[in-house]
């Protein structure tokens, strides 16, 4: 068995191995393993792979006119990185003699397991990695594309050839550069190169991670993080193994670097399993959704916006702040970026006098100053000249007002000069601050002019929509590096299946809450008459409840009576509890009678365990309205105070926090100290699958626990 | 002055006039003037333009070699159609001078009007159309391109030279086709031209109607709605000016053709650089967005889904139901497709199990079987050849189960030949389904693929999310068709600017309410402790309210007292009210004294004057949360019960109604009667600006006011 440490090293052997081999490269040159040999091959006779290269084929003793060898075994050295590209029924055979032979790192290219419902033979390349130390890539990857080392096993032919005999380029060859992709579709992955490509934006490295049997995305991000060529990480995510190793490891990424991801399969077709109340408010997303932002990670809403935002983060300077000026000499454009800034949390403030002023003094007596509009956008209609435009960018982007600045030249007016970007771009640079461009049309001029800007750092976006977004996420990876908290994220813990039904007793829960920050109201249990003299000096009204170790849901049959005025009334409510235990057939615990609390917030606090992440913890409002607005604020589990209270702070439940309207008002600090306390819960209890606290009350620093369930681990 | 018929036909006159002169053209080839002369006088020599072309120019007698006329007054005939472009101070009187002429219609390309403070000019135009019947476009605007009649103001030119004197195309034109354009921004609607050309989708005409002086966005959307050659309207709107007129046209149009629109100006900060843009009247986007959904309009949310809803609507046939087919030979693409779908609100049904069993036997044994999940998406894989995936997509799409497909053939792969559109072209058409397709990518054999899908009919997008939300697009046309109910929109109500303080007494208002379908709880107005005698057989609780003229805000000040339980605690509440009215130096006019309505919904409903659309009427969730939540539905007033119905049926509310989680419920049939009554109210009553009920109780049948409030107009 190899040490963690030695696992990571071992990942140095994807990007840049002394030698490669490729097995199941074929006579066919259409097959997987013969296009990947091929780039092998003309990388290396190139000069841009320093690898040695060879070609493994069971049956001929020479393929594409190279030789080739019969299995690994027979090789003239071993290799450090074996590509496997052979026929799914053999490709374990390949890994596990690989394995025996000393190979450091294997790609599997082959696929039909568990996508294909064959999990049990990716399970074994997990053993044999543990074992042997080799490091495995895949299987059903497109593998590793290394633009400083040369390596690279995409089995994509970059042309193709048309029925009538002529050849067409049917992909984008990546240019070098600084963008690190990390991908669980291959096919996305290229599409990404593609985008970056066709901006003029290289990479760093490709990476598809498959069906990570071993090499999980975490463990890529892991070695980017430090890769000091790799300016920007970029996620494409299915899903994660481990959502604890992926929280840290992605939270070590994005203190460096930004970190953007986009993750897909966000509503799983197969539903899952409700578990209690608050489990089944949360779907896996909302968790994958917190984690990201636990870890400073910037989240795309599509696969565009994930190119965007990549694009973006590699380019723009860091804003200072979230004020956006917009610039433009065709008012619709402008219209939607205030729209859309607006939309992103973006300030838009009005053109401040003095700027206007000095504006409209230099351009005395002309056109501008008769047609534009010097608000926010400043718009400066079709008749404005290029020159007047570079001027007016100058002055309004670099004044102290704005932090961020949105230009969109309109090209095709007559008093717009071709050379408009050339002109624009020492403008933009002296500003100094982050500035997003739109180049709108589809014109040779609009493509020249868009390249023109990207060439020079400055992102190019096609719709005023898009560039408002990226500039947004660069602000919001800024932000989030400002706000770093502390993140004590233990050990991942054990993982549970679906609780039994075997409930905990009112007495264990009262006690475990109050241990973490939540208490009861003034209770009592009473099980006779007699006992409802001990309620003589209550204050009235209070609530009566039916205690049953069999009746979990007891609102739900009638066994609770909120509203209670006297003793005599709780007597009434005994009499129906016992006669109601007696008709289902449930035993009967008693009767709880607790003071009601009132001018509260009602709200909700629990704990589940996610099958990604692990323990999680959610809060929000509670009562009603908790499924309806379903406002609840989740995170990874455990959560310090301040990050709880970041949690808490926003939206409805912060309005509400404050007194809203007059309302009850509860104290933000304790709350989220709260939260903390009892985010540790099941961390510290594996016996509890979750646990949910329904109605929390809060009023003031008193944080009261009216009603809570739990659930046991299997 | 002429009657609405005539100014209807006048509008004729702007897309196919016998004769059409330019004011403006100048020696200087790259005045907008002389721009569009030269454009029409191509289109004249080309045999594209039927009407006779004359240049006005007051001091040249001729302009690039074309004889010009000092006037209109001195042209050889009256010019049907007069396109000015004279610098702004002499538009007007070139304006008035053709209408005493007897031109029929005028483009005022003229800019530095409302958008730039100077909205009396305009009020002058309106003015001069109204007396004379000369319809007039504009000012500010791109004027028309009509593709039947040749007729093309716009003053872009379509090259322009580089420092190296080479020419490159700054703007695509347009294709003949059948997409009306009509935009309140022209550079939005050259950029929608270009989006469409560089797509191989003709345009039937674009017409910028600029700050609207005369001719509205609806009045050119009536003309297309006629059109037989224009099969969709497309709408870029920043406001409109008279909201029923653009809700009756849009209605009427959509009735006969699909409408898209996007609307920009959402936001405040949006409202206004669109006021400054195209004085536009931009009224509270929530109710544009109510309104473009009770006209049966589909609503795009960026500029780029403007455009690729066009596409959609214009090439796809009638969606039969919303369950969508995803194939695909990459996962990635496919789970980002059904991602968006669940978003989108389509289902995504796994794959019949017929289906599938006809795929694993037809292809028994391949490594199609091996390989792919014939789930949904049925994902082939990467190894799938081009015939395989055309089979499949032919069972799978025409297949019982599903209404609409989206096909993702990622060419990259070796096994798809690069004619893969070709041939998926036959199987997609023979579905007879609405499908779109998907083509990632950047490289010459990925736009060739796009364009022979798009040339086919087959709506083709570079992202599944787009491609998904373009499906949906269709879908929500064809269930807004399905959909309409009669919609009593009455005249345009007089527009009242913000009321007065003077309030409705309780009588008046509880009178209003109750022929408006609103009851009142059991209540008696008690003056003297002597009056309390009447509460003897009252069942409590009660609510006790200080009655004051003074005093709207009651609750805010301690003047309402709930849960009072007995004829002495209401004893004592009117004590407080009294001591509270001295102190407040307020006049007392009583305590109202109300049964508490429990066991039902709080909900709240109003109507107020919107400044474009007139009457609205809003209802939705009422208490603390009506503002958290921010659930209201909205409609222009008055509704129908059936478009009630519609408004409050769905998301929390429609939950509650049903009696949500064993909580009070309420008939959605007599809430939805009582909201189309309530909606007549402002209709009925011009006095009053606005009023609202909240919270309005909703128990069953009962309708029940606890507290109103209504402002009176100015």
């Amino acid at each position: 068995m190899t040490t963690p440490g030695d696992r990571a090293a071992g990942m140095a052997s994807f990007f840049a191995p002394g030698s490669i081999a490729v097995a199941g490269v074929s006579s066919d040159p259409e097959k997987m393993g013969s296009i990947i040999f091929a780039n092998l091959l003309e990388n290396r006779q190139r000069g841009v792979l320093g690898s040695s290269v060879y070609a493994i084929n069971p049956t001929h003793g020479s393929v594409m006119g190279q030789r080739a060898y019969a299995s690994v075994g027979s090789l003239p050295e071993v290799p450090e990185l074996l590509v496997i590209a052979v026929p799914g029924p053999q490709a374990l055979g390949v890994i596990e003699s690989a394995a025996k032979a000393g190979v450091k790192a294997a790609i599997v290219v082959t696929s039909g397991y568990a996508e294909a419902g064959r999990a049990d033979a990716e399970a074994r390349m997990a053993e044999i990695s543990a074992e042997s130390g080799m490091r495995i890539l895949g299987p059903n990857t497109i593998g590793v594309v290394d633009m400083a080392s040369g390596v690279d096993t995409l089995f994509l032919r970059p042309t193709k050839t048309l029925p009538d005999g002529t050849q067409v380029a049917s992909l984008l060859k990546p240019l070098r550069g600084g963008i690190a992709i990390v991908s669980q579709s291959g096919h996305l992955g290229q599409a990404l190169i593609e985008e970056l490509t066709a901006g003029g934006v290289g990479i760093r490295a490709l990476v598809g991670t498959g069906n990570q049997a071993d090499v999980s995305a975490e463990d890529v991000m892991e070695y980017f993080a430090d890769d000091p060529e790799t300016k920007v990480i970029v996620l494409y995510l299915e899903g994660v193994r481990d959502g604890r190793k992926f929280l840290s490891a992605a939270r070590r990424a994005s203190r460096s670097k930004p970190v953007v991801v986009f993750k897909a399969g966000k509503t799983p077709g197969g539903a899952r399993a409700a578990l209690t109340h608050t489990a089944s408010l949360v779907g896996n997303y909302d968790v994958y959704s917190a984690a990201f932002r636990q870890a400073g990670v910037v989240e795309a809403a599509s696969f565009q916006e994930l190119a965007d935002f990549a694009m973006a983060l590699l380019m723009l300077p860091k804003p200072a702040g979230g004020r956006l000026a917009v610039v433009t000499n065709a008012g619709g454009v402008g219209t939607i970026a205030i729209d859309e800034a607006q939309e992103a949390g973006l300030r838009t403030d009005p053109l401040g006098k003095g700027v206007a002023d000095r504006i409209r003094s230099e351009f005395k007596g002309s056109g501008l100053v008769y047609n534009a509009a010097l608000g926010n956008p400043v718009d400066l209609t079709a008749s404005v000249s290029t020159e007047e435009l570079v001027r007016v960018v100058e002055e309004v982007v670099s004044s102290d007002g704005y932090d961020l600045g949105v230009v969109l030249p309109t090209h095709q007016t007559p008093g717009i000069d071709p050379d408009v970007a050339i002109r624009l771009i020492p403008a933009i640079r002296g500003t100094g601050k982050p500035v997003c461009v739109c180049v709108v049309g589809r014109s040779e001029l609009a493509s020249r002019i868009h390249l023109e800007f990207m060439k020079a750092g400055i992102p190019s976006f096609p719709t005023p929509e898009r560039a408002v977004r990226a500039l947004a996420a660069a602000l919001k990876y800024a932000q989030m590096q400002k706000e770093r908290t502390s993140l004590a994220l233990a050990a991942a813990p054990k993982r549970n299946a679906r609780g039994t039904d075997v409930p905990f007793t009112r007495e264990e829960l009262a006690s475990l809450l109050a241990s973490h920050g939540v208490g009861e109201p003034h209770s009592m249990v009473i099980k006779t008459q007699a006992d409802l003299m001990g309620l003589k000096k209550w204050r009235f009204p209070v609530a009566c409840k039916l205690l049953s170790p069999d009746l979990p849901h007891k609102a739900d049959v009638g066994g609770v009576v909120l509203g209670v005025r006297s003793p005599e009334e709780a007597g009434a409510s005994l009499a129906r509890f016992q006669s109601l235990a007696r008709k289902r057939k449930v035993r009967f615990g008693g009767m709880l009678v607790q003071e009601m609390v009132e001018d509260a917030l009602e709200l909700i606090v629990g704990c589940t365990r996610d099958p990604t992440f692990g323990p999680v913890v959610a809060v929000g409002l509670g009562g009603t309205y908790t499924e309806l607005v379903r406002g609840l604020s989740l995170a990874v589990a455990p959560v310090t105070p301040a990050w709880a209270k970041s949690m808490i702070s926003g939206g409805s439940l912060g309005a509400l926090l404050k007194g809203y309207r007059g309302g009850p008002r509860a104290s933000t600090a304790q709350l989220a100290k709260t939260v903390s306390k009892f985010s540790q819960i099941l961390l510290e209890h594996p016996e509890i699958q979750e646990i949910e606290v329904n109605p929390l009350m809060a009023r003031g620093r008193e944080m009261i626990s009216i009603d809570a369930r739990a659930a046991r681990s299997a």
